[in-house]
């Protein structure tokens, strides 16, 4: 029997932060049916593979995704060699906090700007320089570090899912060496479970030591029809669970769940303006669209931030 | 204690198939240095990566590459449908047997090969093909199963090291949709834990359902330097323990153990004559060269198969 039905988070409640709604129930009445000997549901435990977008779904994204907060902290960390970014955009306008002249040069500003940040440095220092930015980097508005900006409710969840044999995968739009350095600690999802977007890399040995060297040139973008193409290529199985927050998500939510069942499809949504943020289909970031109005007809599980969770961060 | 010492092969002997040589013991040797809680070179359990070459380290690689069997057992399976196949190179010297014309072909006669034979479908029916293929396809020379032409020396290896809580992962040149649909019953490693050349793929639906299409171009070639690189890209660590057979793990050798320490490179030597091949420096297939040369000065530990393995094949 599941143990949701009381109103009162029962001892053994394994998603104490979430409300009691058909939300959590159908999650609960999933996970028992798939993990129950002689249900003509069962999946077997090597098949139990559950994958979760990152931005918007395990932790917040907004005003923009904290890896451009990132990029933009390295650009200033940076600024000092770089004598020549003080006239030139897109760093001009970084440096000068001016984002309305940065979001002005669009996707190729953005590319310069993640190439300035993220390549000619080998994964090593890469991960270091990471490392270092998540221990203290903060959210102007929260006051949080960007880390403990994560769904306790989707916490949770990862919990309960490998308590119940499940392998836990990250599969998102975001840089795959940005996520790894941290994923292990924050989610419990280790380097080996993140799928993302990735630049290319060249083996090498410098000073007589074997390093990987990350180059300025991308390599796959784990995002839209990307994302079955990723877990392809990273997993070789499909999930039985997918869980993401936008239309981004939208193939990975199809691939795991048409013409297969049994299959669990969760979106969360942002709803809660006051905790955290309301928004969807106008959404610069994270827009919420098409999988919403086909949410209902796919049998994919919605998630109102507002109505379905009873904390938002870890420790509220 | 080793349990290793007394030529008996003790109960709880986790190496049975090994001869009580240099190499059993420094294998065991290493495992009990990185397990021992408060050992100097202690390992935690998540850093405890082992990466293994699979043509020639795990299972034979003679004449050639058991994917090239396949693939040379999938063109006449397919030739009904190639009427042009019987007069057109590389293909009519398959269906004629004369694999000397198919090689004159160079590299660009495999390339039109496998592209024949491995693209133009979708991940799921190529799974089902390599799943039949593997299930029934016999070696002309020993009347096996190619999936019996496994090494239990090291099967046992890798029994041992997950016992002390090793993850296990294959890092081979040879296609990892190839590997993947057995690997797990043969070896114990699961399709995510398999790194291996690819072919590039394409989400699409078809008649409604989601399907991964696989496109004839090739996208990553997991051989010598790009053996790190996939370990980088797939695993996101570097392991502390490697194996493998040829000069296309010089990289991967070097990549784990070169100002890594603790850490163990293991190189199979087919030295075997009677019971497998014995074939190293002058071998087009598996050639062990510059590897053998530099293993001493590395620290490399080199297996060699007529010495240092009781049995070759499970079951002999």
């Amino acid at each position: 029997m599941l143990q949701t039905g009381s109103g009162i988070a029962a001892a053994n409640d394994p998603l104490p932060s979430w409300n009691d709604t058909a939300a959590k129930q159908s999650i609960m009445e999933f996970v028992e049916r798939v993990t129950q000997e002689g249900s003509p549901d069962f999946v077997p435990v090597e098949e139990r593979i559950a994958t979760f977008d990152n931005d918007g779904t395990l932790w917040s994204e907004q005003p923009y995704y904290f890896q451009l907060a990132f990029a933009l902290d390295r650009v200033k960390a940076m600024a000092p060699d770089h004598p020549e970014w003080k006239t030139k955009q897109p760093f001009k306008g970084v440096l000068e906090g001016d984002l309305k002249a940065v979001m002005a040069g669009g996707k190729k500003s953005l590319i310069e700007i993640v190439a300035a940040t993220h390549a000619g440095m080998t994964a090593d220092e890469f991960e270091q320089i990471v490392t270092d930015w998540i221990s203290t980097a903060k959210h102007p508005k929260t006051g949080r570090l960007y880390r403990e900006m994560i769904f306790q409710p989707m916490l949770e969840l990862l919990v309960y899912l490998r308590a119940n044999d499940f392998k836990t995968f990250i599969v998102s739009g975001g840089g795959i060496e940005f996520m790894r350095p941290w994923t292990e600690a924050t989610y419990g999802i280790p380097p080996e479970q993140v799928v993302g977007s990735s630049i290319k890399t060249r083996y090498e040995v410098r000073d007589g030591k074997p390093v990987i060297v990350r180059l300025p040139e991308v390599d796959f973008v784990d995002d839209k029809e990307g994302k079955p193409v990723g877990i392809h290529s990273h997993i070789g199985r499909r999930p039985i669970l997918a869980a993401g927050n936008s239309d981004g998500d939208w193939q990975m939510l199809q691939y795991t769940t048409i013409g297969r069942s049994p299959s669990f499809g969760l979106i969360v949504h942002h709803t809660d303006g006051e905790r955290e943020w309301a928004y969807d289909r106008e959404s610069h970031i994270g827009q919420l669209d098409k999988a919403l109005d086909d949410a209902q007809q796919k049998g994919w599980t919605v998630v109102d931030m507002k109505q379905d969770w009873k904390t938002i961060y870890p420790g509220e």
